[in-house]
């Protein structure tokens, strides 16, 4: 077998056999076949596609291409959520510890930030002493005590993703529906757990525009982790509006804190139950309506809460910031924006709220960049609200006095109009 | 400007800029930019092509990649031909010689052969002593004096070329009409001569399978060095059949002079003096059946031959094996290919003759294989022959005593049938 021939049957249009398949990922990730082979042939795939079959055998040949997760030893069922990346998205913070506190396992392996979004691993950070690198006995032990340990991705865990990211990354061949979903699935099926929930966003500030390509991402996706003999479903949520009101590392945390303490903001609040719900459903603890009022109750009773400061705790971090969240170290300056007009916030531009965000510190460009915790946007106002000229309707944080360029994206990017805008909702559809 | 921009502008379809092209070929001959960059976009070009535009700036910026031949101090009128590549072409052998008999001036690089095709250079190299690396003024010297120097490529030619080609050969995108075109012409016009006349061959035996293709690449190629100032045109030529009777480096040397010397097969004999009238016509000898007569004087006197034996003699070869070919030294081993039944040859795969050409040593499968110059086929019936059962329709020449797989070949790519077939034409059409 040849790469070279592997790369001309997907250019002339074929379906390659789970064989070519093997044999790319395979020398691709022992080095055998070179990069510039492999970004020949991610171009062919991105103008020829890929059929279901082909993508689910790219996804177990991505998720075989290292070391699984070892589990073993970790009792009862296991479970994981998966979101698309958002701005203002810290729904793990809150989902992970409402499933743990209810019996579920959960050994989540977590992503750093990159461009405009951020990583649940680079918020957990800015908990002080908050240990993302535990040992793999450490985190099993956790995760049988606690119920919830939260890590950094392994980077002996499907190796042929990162490869692949990284090139796609800088050859222009990102947007591509197989390549995205093999990405996803590969990496969460080398974490093998029993469920497993997606969070696909969509909207402004996903990377998926439209409610059509996130559905077709789903489904794409939950067929994968079924042929992978997972229980798995995905939910459909509206990424127009940044999630909460919180952007940045430490400010989403706080906000996640809130939300455990019951005192999140409606939008915030409606999908992590949604979220957590489904999962307690996956993991057969009664029927959805039944499950989500097992969440609530987690919430409301203050067991979430509990477990994640356990889980704080267990990692090294000081568990006195999560009952007290003035302990978090506050930005050196802070500056208002204010509405240049009266009328109704219309709408916003979701992922230029984010790089305003990056613009003051909260993010990376390149992952050698070092992020400002404290830095990032706390929203006064969100999409449906009146405001009245001059009226603060957020307020940016940083340690840099630079403020100017992320001030002007946020006006820039915030519509404000006489009319009341109609009421989106949150949740559009699941998929399972 | 980044490449990531340049290969997704040309990924969503767009038309790259002069200055995108220039950023992209200089950035990869500086080694800035990378091959599994170059790589995706040059998939990107196969699936989504190139406007005239653009595959004309992208041959000015393979010619300007490196140096232009120097060619101070030559006096007259310069002029070549290129051939898109065939079986048992071996025209560049006798046109060359025949046009600067008549007094223009050749200095011209040729290639070694890759795969079924030969190359000129390691043609004359099976002539005892000629020398294919002789400095530039004495390259310059000999143009001068004899009108024809024929040596090996030079790296500081179009730089650029040498790497497109080779990550285009394992990246399954060398079948591209602008990639194709600017190729040839990038180095075409790096050597900068007055006048050039293409050979786009076309049939079984040529890169290009079909007449329309051929056209298509000529007019390409044709427009290009117009674009240039150039005098160019090009013939569409038939490459159905191998060109000629003999296959093989020493062998198509021998037919070559035999040729110089007024013995030449019908077929090679038409070609080379058209091609070379087609070269006198753009050099302003006068019209085009004056050139052809021209072209004929120069074969019949042996004008021609006395200048090829001329060039010989002052690139270091032995002179005497052009007046005596017995000289060549003959292949240790020679097996006969008989014809299995009676009938006519009605046709044969030319790329399968070549192959079998190259199982017999005549050629290489990677550069840097030895080629064993007195292998190769010399055919004793071509299509439109009528054979008996058992008559010698070809013998196989090699130094290795290992035949079967050549003479197999050789047998299945002979089509042999009751019908006499139609007389094709050699010179299919003229692009100018």
């Amino acid at each position: 077998m040849r790469m070279y021939d592997i790369i001309k049957h997907k250019r002339d249009g074929g379906e390659l056999t789970n064989e070519e398949i093997d044999f790319f990922i395979n020398g691709y990730v022992s080095g055998k076949v070179p990069d510039y082979q492999v970004s020949a042939l991610l171009m062919a795939i991105y103008f020829n596609g890929m059929t279901q079959r082909e993508t689910t055998a790219l996804t177990f040949a991505i998720r075989d291409s290292g070391d699984k997760l070892d589990t073993s030893g970790i009792s009862g069922i296991r479970a994981d959520k998966h979101s698309t990346g958002g701005v203002g998205d810290k729904t793990s913070l809150v989902v992970m510890p409402i499933v743990a506190s209810l019996g579920v396992k959960v050994a989540k392996m977590s992503g750093r930030g990159l461009g405009h979004t951020g990583g649940t691993i680079d918020k957990l950070e800015s908990i002080e002493g908050f240990n993302v690198d535990v040992s793999a006995e450490r985190f099993k032990r956790i995760v049988n005590d606690v119920g919830l340990s939260i890590v950094g991705q392994s980077t002996s865990l499907a190796p042929a993703d990162k490869l692949l990211y990284a090139l796609r990354d800088v050859t222009a061949t990102v947007d591509n529906m197989p390549l995205i979903a093999s990405s996803i699935m590969g990496k969460k099926l080398a974490a093998d757990d029993d469920c497993i929930v997606l969070d696909v966003k969509t909207g402004s500030g996903a990377f998926m525009k439209t409610v059509e390509d996130s559905r077709r991402l789903a489904e794409l996706c939950v067929e994968i982790g079924k042929k992978a003999g997972k229980k798995i479903s995905a939910l459909i949520t509206d990424m127009n509006v940044p999630l909460g009101n919180n952007i940045g590392n430490s400010l989403e945390v706080i906000e996640a804190i809130q939300t455990l303490s019951g005192n999140g903001p409606d939008d915030l609040v409606e999908i992590c139950l949604a979220l957590a719900g489904e999962i307690l459903f996956l993991c057969d603890m009664g029927s959805r309506n039944e499950c989500l009022s097992l969440a609530k109750e987690a919430l409301d009773s203050g067991k979430a809460l509990k477990t994640f400061a356990a889980m704080v705790e267990a990692q090294g971090g000081n568990k006195n910031w999560i009952y007290n969240t003035d302990l978090f170290p506050t930005a050196k300056y802070a500056m208002d924006v204010c509405a240049p007009k009266s009328g109704y916030i219309a709408g916003v531009d979701t992922e230029g709220y984010g790089q305003a965000s990056l613009l003051l510190g909260a993010g990376r460009n390149t992952l050698s960049d070092k992020i400002d915790y404290a830095a990032g946007i706390v929203l006064k106002s969100k999409p449906g609200d009146y405001v009245k000229a001059g009226e603060v309707i957020a307020t940016l944080y940083s340690n840099t006095n630079n403020f100017v360029n992320a001030k002007e994206k946020l006006i820039a990017y915030t519509v404000i109009s006489d009319q009341r805008p109609l009421k989106r909702a949150l949740i559009l559809d699941r998929v399972e």
